[in-house]
């Protein structure tokens, strides 16, 4: 190993002394609990010094982190996990084991059904007869969510819109019958690509629905990323109650210029779409949660977490393994470094952030029913990315005390606290009153790969993701310690 | 093309409008000189509202940039270019066509003689009969300005150390005749990974002529790498004075590893070097220099600069074809939206960062016979990622004078503005009192790829690199407006 610096944590850290093995890992820490008992007062002497235990933080998660290897593993070994899906069981059992061969102080499973949609066996989009190019085959898939063509597809001309109030101006005469093609791009110009991301996921959400309104009989939408590349980008869409549902396809950016070059050209092309995705029984599944017990305020919860579930082209690199394996290492640091929190500590991995946040809205309702006291909840869900900061939701008091921890996170890069936003699994708990706060990671790189095969593991940077887990531990060892009252 | 924003600058833009191709820009631009005039009050109405100046420059970047494609020809159709080699030849052939094409008001060569140091046909590293894996290729290469080995090569035993106070430990007694092998690695725990890079690299700069004074046949150093990975990283090492030159390599970090462990357990084990590389005469090179006049205050000038040359290894996408890129895509930025500078702005490509810094050496004595007031000088040499802000070296006027503008360039993520610091190439300017700047990108990825074939042009993303340029253009425009007085 090549770590030159070894801080006086390390020895409570088996990884320092062996082989790293999941399974072996609780026999290992048994070895060092003596040596731990003997060095109880360090704790204390190390919480006296914020400064210092934030750099043990990230020291140890530089040095020791687990976080690449546990996504390694859910992303490679794993793969894509889509709610109802075996990959997404696998991954419900994966991190149940991987919490409890930590040794987390409780790790159990809360049961929720989730949507179930199928992709088919295949999926096709091309262009039909075009004068100047013939048939051409095109990169597209179906939404999730969307119905499928049925065996015989679908063929029609293409009217390219981009926005929804251009649908109204065409009508029903210019629309009926046809294949409704939202082609507004993602505006490059918005420095915060989520922003950018907001800008258009319109088309994608309830696109069908209001191409639908004026008898459109399916909808193509120009993926939702910041480049020009070749895969299409799936993701979730809905169908407005009381409107016929038609079909909804994703295309890739590259091919959607293509497209669209060739609609202006040749007013009568025509466009096929093949899709067999459907929509079956709701599912059971499980949010997977993994605890430290407080010391002291044992009743106030404090939640970090990412969503376990993936698309189902997908590998779920960035979204969001990365969130799952930050949030497992924040509590990991924590038990290898001795740090006994005052207060309650979970990692939650929601089922079903892409497709239905039931995993979410389940996590919040048990938390109303068995009158949990959650004093702040915080998600990673924007990419394992190089820290910027944090978003948050939350009353002027709260707001001003995480500001007033600035000065100890903005040598590790985090400098902006002043974002609206809070992630979509912790939503329901914000509802309750709970403040919400995500990691704020860069965002340029996220929509390259975003929903789409290039999630990968090498599209990950190493420290990158293990800045992320320490910027998420250091705020929860700060609330903590101080809590947010 | 799925450029959604279209700035009133865009009308001056000739790649809003035509093909992408160098050789038929001139004659674009010739079609919309006419337009330009008629709108050249816009340009003094603009420059009231930095504001929005800002915001155009980053616009103009992100929807409109070269960046990109200049550095995906210079690193894949020019390639490799160490100084003094055909593929130096080709970068200064290139970049000054480049220029010449963007219609710069002039763009020349400087003449330099530079250093020309060869690698030589092949390189061999290898453990010899070791009692636990025998005899076993190691990944190496030798370090630039190495003298070699010659074909009968150097087979010895190991001694390994970490710091030059180790070597003066152990004496003549225990080095004399051995190989040393400086295994100190870069700190992972140091945030900023520069300074990681400054806390390890002596060891590659002058390890060799260290371990001579203590009778060492040569020198192994681990890769200077923030991975434990499979490629050696290659750079530059210095003979001192008066000392036996031996030959030096440096070994993947994975390997220096393994080597570590072999010697710690068979202390017999002996190494194999092989190498051929040789330092041939001095050979001619240039420093390429593109500038447009200023139109106010013609005899102040700007410069904005990165290094053409990169190590025979490596393509040299982040090291350094991303600060050459960025630096012509200030000057093609203005020219493209129109803005005429009141001061003389400079793209210069220096020759022979990596192995001499003749051409920054050049740059500074031309402009101190020409008499040049250069009023400052800023580059970019630590890759193509996401901007966080410039490091700089000046009087504390010009240094609050330029902080007093992060508002302005806060929102696009430059928020450091606090570190010492300055290029390399600009060095010599520095020392004839001219303040500098370096572009600060995030650092924890460039020395994954640093000196290695590992740093090519998929390792760049084409936002963060086109917000470089933009934060550099910005920068040089406020500088522009304002002066530094």
């Amino acid at each position: 190993m090549h770590f030159r610096y070894c801080s006086i944590y390390s020895i409570f850290n088996p990884l320092v002394f062996t082989k790293i093995n999941l399974k072996t890992r609780i026999i290992d820490m048994k070895k060092y609990i003596i040596l731990f008992f003997s060095f109880i007062n360090f704790t204390s002497f190390s919480q006296s010094n914020d400064e210092s235990m934030v750099k043990h933080i990230f020291d140890n998660a530089l040095q020791n982190g687990r976080s690449y290897q546990m996504l390694q593993h859910l992303t490679t070994n794993v793969g894509p996990r889509l709610s109802g899906s075996p990959g997404a069981a696998a991954a419900v059992e994966w991190s149940r084991h991987v919490m409890q061969d930590f040794g987390f102080d409780s790790v159990w499973l809360q049961p929720v059904l989730v949507p179930h949609w199928v992709r088919g066996q295949r999926e096709i989009g091309q262009i039909v007869n075009s004068k100047k190019i013939g048939t051409v085959p095109m990169n597209v898939c179906a939404l999730g969510g969307s119905v499928g063509t049925g065996p015989d597809g679908i063929v029609s001309k293409i009217v390219e819109v981009k926005t929804f109030e251009e649908l109204t101006q065409l009508g029903v005469k210019n629309i009926q019958g046809k294949i409704v093609f939202f082609n507004r791009p993602m505006d490059p110009t918005k420095i915060n690509t989520f922003a950018a991301y907001s800008g258009a996921v319109d088309q994608r959400g309830s696109g069908a629905s209001e191409a639908a309104k004026y008898g459109a009989v399916a909808a193509i939408v120009r993926s939702m990323s910041t480049n020009v590349e070749d895969y299409p980008h799936t993701g979730g869409m809905q169908y407005a109650p009381n409107i016929a549902k038609i079909p909804a396809i994703a295309i890739s950016t590259k091919h959607a210029d293509v497209l669209s070059k060739l609609v202006k050209e040749d007013k009568d092309l025509q466009f096929y779409i093949e899709t067999h995705c459907e929509t079956l029984e709701d599912a059971p599944s499980f949010n997977v949660v993994g605890e430290i017990k407080g010391s002291e305020y044992k009743d106030e919860i404090i939640v970090v977490g990412g969503h376990l579930d993936s698309w189902d082209l997908a590998q779920g690199a960035h979204d969001d393994g990365a969130g799952c394996v930050q949030s497992i290492e924040v509590l990991r640091l924590f038990k290898m470094m001795g740090y006994k929190p005052k207060r309650t500590i979970r990692a939650v991995m929601f089922m079903n952030e892409e497709n239905g946040l039931r995993g979410g809205t389940k996590y919040a309702e048990l938390a109303e029913k068995n009158k949990e006291k959650h004093i702040v909840a915080i998600e990673s869900d924007r990419g394992g990315f190089t820290p910027r900061g944090f978003t948050m939701t939350a009353s002027d008091a709260v707001r001003q005390k995480i500001k007033s921890w600035k000065p100890l996170l903005e040598p590790y890069g985090l400098t902006d606290f002043d974002q609206e936003g809070g992630g979509a699994d912790i939503g329901p708990l914000n509802k309750q009153g709970v403040p919400v706060l995500e990691f704020l990671p860069d965002s340029q790189r996220y929509f390259k790969y975003h929903h789409t095969p290039e999630d990968t593991i090498d599209k990950v940077d190493k420290r990158e993701l293990e800045l992320g887990s320490a910027s998420m531990a250091a705020l929860v060892y700060l609330i903590d310690r101080y809590g947010l009252q």
